[in-house]
């Protein structure tokens, strides 16, 4: 089995595992607990806790722990819209649906929101950030990293031009941390999602970063745990084993980012020169190293991963989030694709535990099914394949 | 050690973490890719949600899997209200705070809500419930069991009454799963909320039973999992492992409950004809097996846990999830409670790990430091310690 899809989820480290696992058995207190089963689990917390903020540079009581990037994404929208008098909320159109969704719900509750155009390698243009703050923006929302195609936004400069206009700036930076380096003091930035189980953390729990002085409402409401922003027993084993991922992910981010790099080069080298009328989407450098997504004229993407699933390898057209509803990708489609190259589009993502000679398997794979699939294509004839 | 504070958390169950540890590492995958390692987790879910559905004799389509008792909670007071032309919610006055500060929420926002009173035991008087609902009444929300002193309230009455005036009826049954048969169709539930970790599963899981018709609003939006209702990358692993703690608490719950009958009677016994000037609290019979919840005039339920974590005994005020801000129960004001007994309460909840040497042992204990600190307490004079 060879797993090209790093950017749905990830394996969790033998040293996550390892981490978690006391927390199951003998240190399963409940971290509100007065008592040494609850202090040894509250001290655990805390301890995670650091980790996460320091892989982002962040303080510790700066680190909200949730229950993944989702839950981080909507208590942002839902939490900042509610502390604000403004009702209006400035993200872009290639945003992941945990930020999509909860903003057109509130834009059926009378909010406006304003969704960025994005150039065809998927870069919001700070210019049109700039013209559509109005005094009544309460929020910039704009992705770190997109999650399909891999580009990095110019994050600096937009958290620049929300704090000159004194409007908070979150960004879902779920596939950019581990793979790249994010400051938030050194960015600027108010509000910044993270979720484990995308660098090999445990699923179920991820964090939102928020700048001390940011008020924000909670999501949910109960027993006051997280200072009362999030309620509900805390989640000990996940999140010391998310605590060891950051750790390692910061520790290793120069071996792995090298690492991922090389793999990438790799794969897009051959496939580019070895697969004919196939092109690489998003922007050729400025992208997080770990991803590569193509399209391959005059194939479905939805064809091309069952039948590398059925080479054993896994692979994806996009997010994960939306594979089974198959709606067309609405990242490609704001970068000014047509209908046949949103179609024929394949993402693959590396992580730690792929090898170049798995790269190379795959290449091999791919260059054969795809011709499989050309040849019974109905645009056969238009490329004469 | 000696932990005897299960209502608060339970250590995770060996075949449990066995059964998820397959999920962290070879079995990965998001369950929303199309891949065979998206496939293998969708189906472990699957499987899962099927143990936790028959646990409660429910259909595995009713069964919405979240990140635990508070989210299932909030789930049901935002979303049923939000789906509802009614706003008046009747509850009770002794509920967890999962439920009581959504429903202050919306109270500030406008509804009204109704917290019935409860008598020294801490029953519900379903002629109160009556009373109370109007053609304005969205939703009765009234917990299967005190999560303080046990008391287990008159569910099949409350459901029928809530059915024969055509309002949801939910019940947080976070402390009764697992420790009494719980048939949601026998009683005519519509919703009922669970958590994982109350029953020796892991943390950060839990379900929501939603009876098939009754239309609700999900608390997260994104990328759609769970039919819409619950969006966010599914906790796999600790999903898994709660629909293994749901098995064994289906498999042994004659076993277990006639544990924890046997442990804490003995208890029961041995406190009140040892320790003098000592009351158990909510209802002799009509309680959860596994709680107990004394008070003992003249002294501190603060400092005779501290006492007791000083010989290695693990016990509880009351709820964890208010312990630390060390409010007064607000469960013990609502049953007639003086402030001198809500002062001396303790509630020691026993597990299937507790053995009777544990239950002799803590009562030895317990009689020592009860005399110790009547010896020094205000109340000395008063009762002639």
């Amino acid at each position: 089995m060879i797993y090209l899809d790093n950017a749905a989820s990830t394996p969790v480290d033998e040293k996550v595992i390892e981490e978690m696992l006391p927390y199951f058995r003998e240190q399963f207190g409940n971290p509100s607990s007065i008592h040494r089963h609850g202090r040894i689990a509250n001290t655990a917390i805390q301890n995670a806790r650091k980790r996460i903020a320091e892989l982002i540079n962040a303080n510790s009581n700066e680190i909200l722990l949730t229950s993944g990037g989702t839950e981080s994404n909507n208590t942002v929208i839902y939490g900042i819209a509610s502390q604000s008098k403004g009702k209006h909320i400035i993200t872009s159109s290639i945003e992941h649906d945990a930020i999509l969704e909860p903003c057109r719900l509130l834009e059926k509750k009378g909010y406006r929101i304003s969704f960025l155009p994005v150039d065809k390698y998927g870069f919001v243009n700070p210019e049109d950030l700039k013209k559509e703050i109005s005094d009544d923006t309460c929020l910039i929302t704009i992705m770190y990293a997109n999650n399909e195609v891999g580009t990095i936004q110019p994050i600096k400069e937009i958290a620049r031009i929300a704090r000159e206009s004194n409007i908070f700036f979150h960004t879902d930076a779920v596939q950019a941390v581990g793979k790249t380096p994010v400051d938030v003091k050194e960015l600027g930035i108010d509000l910044l999602s993270i979720s484990s189980h995308k660098i090999n953390g445990p699923k179920g729990v991820g964090a939102l970063y928020i700048r001390n002085g940011v008020k924000i409402s909670p999501l949910m409401l109960g027993g006051g745990q997280e200072n009362g922003l999030r309620s509900g027993t805390e989640n000990v084993a996940s999140i010391v084993g998310f605590g060891m991922a950051c750790k390692l992910a910061k520790d290793n981010i120069n071996h792995n980012t090298t690492h991922f790099k090389k793999l990438t080069t790799r794969l897009i080298s051959r496939v580019l020169s070895e697969i004919p009328l196939t092109t690489l989407n998003g922007h050729t450098d400025t992208r997080i190293p770990n991803n590569t997504h193509f399209t391959f004229l005059g194939v479905s993407g939805e064809d091309l991963i069952i039948k590398l699933d059925e080479n054993k390898i896994s692979a994806s057209t996009g997010s994960a989030c939306s594979v089974k509803i198959q709606k067309a990708s609405h990242v490609l489609k704001a970068m000014g694709f047509s209908h046949e190259q949103v179609t024929g589009s394949l993402r693959l993502t590396v992580g730690i535990t792929n090898t170049e000679q798995e790269i190379d398997e795959t290449v091999d794979v791919l260059k054969k099914v795809v011709q499989e699939l050309r040849s019974v294509s109905p645009y056969k004839s238009k490329y004469n394949f």
